[in-house]
């Protein structure tokens, strides 16, 4: 197999089939092709159809449930928890989003914590379900224990992202999107495939050291939070993530901290679960809970252009604001296709194969 | 003058007659008083009694209303918007934190966003008003501009804290306090008043290279986003510090970005502003919006236990809980007394003076 590129149409179409032939409703199928889509579009190849196997797999050995009921199970006017009855992140996240989003409609803000659920895709989608509303969304999640503390060598952490919305006026909205480490780790996947060394600050040895070595996970060492040493502020990274960890897990009931199960499915999950799955939480603001939207969104407008227009360093031609890379690389890969890996397209062959779907 | 070490009661009373003497009424004197004993107790001392005469400075100057009206001047269920009236940041703040925990009991969670403030003090105290009543607590606040965007030499945000504050049962409470930035200009200040040297990754220059000179921000130069550079993610701390930027003002109607008026009063606020004076956001959500509190508190408990006795790197006795130094350095401080820096007993010695007030 080699790197190929392909239409977003076939890739979508693909997907769907997939995720129909494992049992989801047309609804539930569009849904999660649509939120795992996004993540090829916006460039985060890690997330997208790279995954889409992986997803089966955990179908496969029975942790995830394609006919799952997402329902609230507890609640108040501007805060629910959803379980997410072991559903696929993919279609429990926007469905979870959007009871934020309706809370919001009626007291101001709304806000989700969700249990029982599983990889949600990328953080982004979600929370940019907002924009349309003239609202700001926000979501997070935790993820498999791959990053120590500060001062540890134990992996209690996911990479645990947080990714935050802001609707603008003329300007594109604000879409921040990030891992509570260093490095996402769908980075250190693309050196460990290039057999790359990584640059210092990523990773640590299970020594607690750091190391170059983008395999060095496989041998006890973990991820580092964002600010790469004490030093530098990795203690911060930590606490960003752990509050990740806490509004996702502490708060719905879901597994927290180590006890959170492995993404993939050839890991059991931890024997004593201290909660349901994995966690997620989101958020809605309606901008008008604060100020006319309108007026709001004049002022985003003059944030961004004012942040976008700001003098450069040497060698570079702008200041980028959050959420410009993506939606630039959505606008060429809507168009000239999106570039598959080999390796991912002898997984997908593989998948097509497994389902009598050719790729 | 000689650094000293005075008890808290004495220094506490101190402040007060300041507050006192430049027209607080006692209620709002004791809230800025508390707020500003609190960082010297908490040991981030260039938030507390080292601030009092630029406090005094920004009042003689006419930039602090000291009988300010502070008011909800918007507001939904879960929602509202506060005018500080150009008041002390120190009280303006906590009245705010109020109001977004009376929300919270109500709607289940509480958001205000405030203009028309000044400096605020430590976010965490904010935060932390929510524990007694079982609630989260999140405060952030923008700040004179002193970093710059990833890729810009331009410094167009303060150093930007988010605070969290989750109660526990048995445990004490998780307190996460941090600058979106790598170090906070407080550590800065320590390193200019010893003449020493600066890591790598904290500071740039006016043409955006890293520097070592503490002393670089009257050069032109700036503070660097958490992340230290864009390999290690700054642009995340980016990122994270814009968002506190627009929570705090362009939801609420204050200044933001380079716009956002200076602490020092020798400088002159921006001649073209976007909005009115700084901007702070805080959030309230009651625990039992979201489960009953005693199960969530039980769950806190067992974060905070397994993380505590996560395995240690070499050299290191235990990996430390965000809230943990600043806890215990409050405990030392409140029986031993609070040490001063010489140039800070000067200064309040100068101040003390200006009022008939012996220090």
């Amino acid at each position: 197999m080699t790197d190929v590129t392909l239409p977003f149409e076939q890739l979508r179409s693909f997907a769907l089939t997939v995720f129909a032939k494992i049992g989801c409703s047309p609804e539930d199928a569009a849904l999660a092709t649509n939120v795992l889509l996004s993540a090829d579009l916006r460039g985060i190849d890690s997330h997208g159809l790279a995954r889409l196997s992986g997803y089966v797999r955990l179908w496969e050995a029975k942790r995830i449930n394609t006919q799952a009921n997402v329902k609230v199970v507890y609640e108040t006017p501007s805060t629910a928890v959803v379980d997410g009855d072991s559903g696929l992140g993919l279609v429990v996240a926007p469905k979870a989003m959007q009871i934020a989003i309706e809370k919001a409609k009626v007291a101001g803000t709304g806000w989700v914590s969700v249990k029982n659920s599983n990889h949600f895709g990328i953080a982004g989608y979600h929370a940019m379900m907002a924009l349309q509303h003239d609202m700001i969304g926000m979501a997070m999640t935790n993820a498999s224990p791959l990053v120590a503390p500060t001062f540890s060598t134990e992996r209690l952490l996911g990479t645990n992202p947080i990714a935050v919305a802001v609707p603008a006026k003329e300007q594109p909205a604000f879409v921040a999107d990030l891992a509570t480490t260093t490095a996402a780790n769908g980075k250190l996947e693309i050196l460990q495939r290039k057999n790359k060394t990584a640059p210092t600050g990523w990773i640590q040895d299970k020594d607690g050291n750091t190391s170059t070595n983008p395999h060095e996970l496989k041998d006890g060492g973990a991820l580092i939070p964002l600010g790469s040493d004490y030093e530098h502020g990795s203690h911060k990274g930590y606490a960003l993530g752990s509050v990740v960890d806490i509004f996702s897990a502490v708060l719905s009931g879901a597994n927290y901290g180590p006890w959170v199960p492995p993404f993939v499915a050839f890991l059991q999950p931890p024997a004593d679960p201290v909660g349901e799955g994995i966690g997620h939480f989101f958020g809605a603001m309606r901008v008008d809970a604060f100020r006319p939207a309108e007026e709001f969104k004049t002022h985003m407008d003059k944030w961004i252009t004012r942040f976008r227009s700001a003098k450069t360093v040497e060698g570079k031609d702008r200041v980028l604001i959050p959420g410009d890379p993506e939606r630039e690389m959505e606008k060429i890969r809507l168009t000239s296709g999106i570039p598959l890996n080999a390796k991912v397209v002898e997984d997908l062959t593989e998948l097509g194969k497994k389902f009598g779907v050719n790729f």
